[in-house]
């Protein structure tokens, strides 16, 4: 049986036990899906209503100056920086994940003219591949996407390699790779490391600078808090910034965007991987949620993560023993990131059935239930609820009933 | 002497005066700017806040199938099709005008693959032609973008040329493109065209269908009131949608984006266009502003426009006769978009002084006041108000006080 009462009593001694009130989650829900869309933040709420009804319905046009909108990119930018261990003038918030991802694996080949090869895990994201393999075969012949075995990315540094592109927390899993020791070695060989830090921004220490990392990108909306499809952000190391090219040159990225010029001029630093005019709600969405970690630092958001995944790791192997399941993560919490991944073969039916008891995870295909814990606002009481109800889904076969079966468009 | 009263009555006959209760607009204010950055509909109020607190704060991660988010970018593409003689299955809301270019551009040489060469008009919207540059620089040495003076695109249309690529109405003149002749032009020598919407779409009717049209992207933060960096849109004919190839390939671009499958297959139709998660607040601030529409035809919103555009360079000719003033604009109405741009050396500091007087246009790079006449929510005395003021502002050089003479950051 679940020790609720020593649950309770770890919430509070919690250091960051206070940060749940930042959030408005729905009464009697335990969110563990944080990593698929981060929940709405009182901070964005007003936020969004103030741009919106003050500065868009006021000020209109006028608002660009007045509101700072112009800055609201690095703006958002500087804030995020400091999570992942880089300087403030290194970031910039810009459309999404997949553009960004376009636009520095782009830049990379351009910085090693003489290279026609990106290396990427066979199991990374999918869209990642889909955007890699888009840009490539607008290169045309001669480029390859080389996807390779977690187990064989070094070896598959070779001096054909322009960019070495992983994401640094597995989607499905949670499995971190090494970052600094992948960017050493990508470097070894005269490449550069691409970083999609989706699942690590928010989630985890992130040390951009310290691993001497070249180019990341990373999402708005999971640990970040930035609402539904919220804009994303693009890292450049500043040592690279002045050579690297943006494909996507769009005003925002010219030296003088107001000039009117005929002809395109790079930017400055990191502001060249600015594109078009930002959706302003919904980076103001954004920006709102950053100021929520003000003042946090990443090692205590980092150790009462690993605190709760591992509580959750082990009340589910004591109290679902012997029903099904198969814990698809690191078991050392030092190799994963903010989340648990549990196979069962009827994977879908049991989250749809956890989800309608009020306990939100979500389904990553074949097979995986995915349960995010974003420090912030999960605590080890949730933990055990979660587990109480995973239990019950599956000790009853309550998975088994016909609603949770049907397929929904989004899984 | 300025006729308020025969203004007044015209307001009166007006089909669309009730449309401005869709708008809130600041008391005061005549809002000749809504070319830059249309105002906020009440619709828009209400559906972002509804998105926000209702469905992102309270039913989380299950909005994309319970509120339909993920249909978003086809149901606002449909709507916008309507104003624009396309089919609803041949536009969908995506990423930002210049990303949307970049696609279009890159699927358009990829059509043509014999072809390296797109035409372009000198004077095109800047971001448009570093857009162009962007990835013609990307694919390399042989690629080339041809600037042309207006009166030559004819001319430059040659059997090199992949495609033409124009602003239908120019952001600095209103002056238009004669759409139809210009895409079958582009025909005979076997190119696509594509066509830059962004001052057309909601200001005056666009007959990509009855002009066989192949490409276009627009903007939905100008006459279609979506909100500051509200995402744009992109059509693509139907006939040539299954062999068109989307460079930007995210995820919602996929056939079957929650397969996660390792490999990229374009989804049937214009869906192939869009790429990563789309921002979700401010593409329901889009589609709600686009309900303003219903119902509304785009032949009794194109005669209001020319009527206001005409009633304004009329009066602004003699009201404001010998106080420095040339018209930029196309003087018969159906030339011209629903703007209307005076020159003037001292066009700034004028726009500036005028602004404080509650009229707000704007100013275009080197010496132009540019004035948009949205029909849906400007007047005729709008108008009238608007060149009292411009008369003013001339009239006792107002426009040489120091204040109107600082340059802002965005103009």
């Amino acid at each position: 049986v679940i020790d609720f009462a020593a649950l309770a009593a770890e919430d509070r001694c919690d250091p960051l036990a206070s940060q749940r009130d930042e959030f408005l989650l729905p009464a009697g829900v335990v969110y563990l899906d944080g990593n698929s869309l981060g929940p709405l933040t009182r901070r964005a709420a007003e936020r969004v209503g103030a741009v919106m009804l003050e500065q868009w319905g006021e000020s209109l046009i006028r608002s660009w100056n007045e509101h700072g909108w112009i800055e609201l990119p690095r703006r958002a930018g500087a804030k995020i920086a400091r999570l992942i261990g880089a300087a403030p003038d290194e970031v910039v918030v810009a459309d999404s994940t997949s553009a960004n991802l376009f636009k520095v694996a782009a830049a990379a080949l351009r910085a090693r003219p003489d290279r026609r090869v990106i290396v990427s895990e066979a199991g990374n994201f999918p869209t990642d591949l889909y955007t890699l393999e888009g840009l490539l075969d607008l290169l045309g012949p001669g480029y390859e996407l080389r996807r390779v075995e977690r187990e064989q990315l070094g070896s598959a540094l070779t001096s054909e390699v322009a960019a070495l592109c992983l994401t640094h927390v597995d989607f499905r899993t949670g499995a971190r790779h090494d970052l600094a020791g992948l960017t050493a070695a990508a470097h070894k060989v005269g490449a550069l490391a691409i970083w999609d830090l989706a699942h690590s921004a928010g989630a985890l220490p992130v040390e951009l600078g310290a691993a001497d990392a070249d180019l990341a990108v990373g999402c708005g909306y999971k640990y970040l808090n930035g609402g539904p499809g919220a804009p994303a952000f693009v890292f450049a190391a500043r040592r690279l910034q002045e050579e690297l090219r943006c494909p996507l040159q769009g005003w925002l990225g010219h030296a003088a965007p107001f000039e009117f010029a005929g002809h395109y001029r790079p930017a400055p630093g990191i502001d060249r991987f600015q594109n078009g005019t930002p959706p302003i709600l919904a980076l103001a969405a954004l920006d709102a949620a950053l100021e929520v970690w003000d003042g946090l630092e990443m090692t205590v958001v980092r150790a009462k993560s690993m605190a709760l995944t591992s509580r959750f790791v082990a009340l589910v192997e004591t109290e679902c023993a012997g029903l099904g399941l198969c814990l698809a993560s690191p078991r050392n919490p030092a190799g994963r990131g903010s989340q648990v991944s549990f196979a069962h073969p009827e994977a879908y039916a049991v989250m749809q059935a956890l989800i309608a008891r009020g306990v939100i995870g979500d389904f990553r295909a074949p097979d995986l239930l995915r349960f995010g814990f974003a420090p912030l606002y999960v605590g080890f009481e949730d933990v055990g609820r979660a587990v109480a109800a995973l239990r019950e889904v599956l000790a009853t076969e309550e998975w088994r009933q016909e609603q949770w079966q049907r397929r929904a468009t989004v899984t």
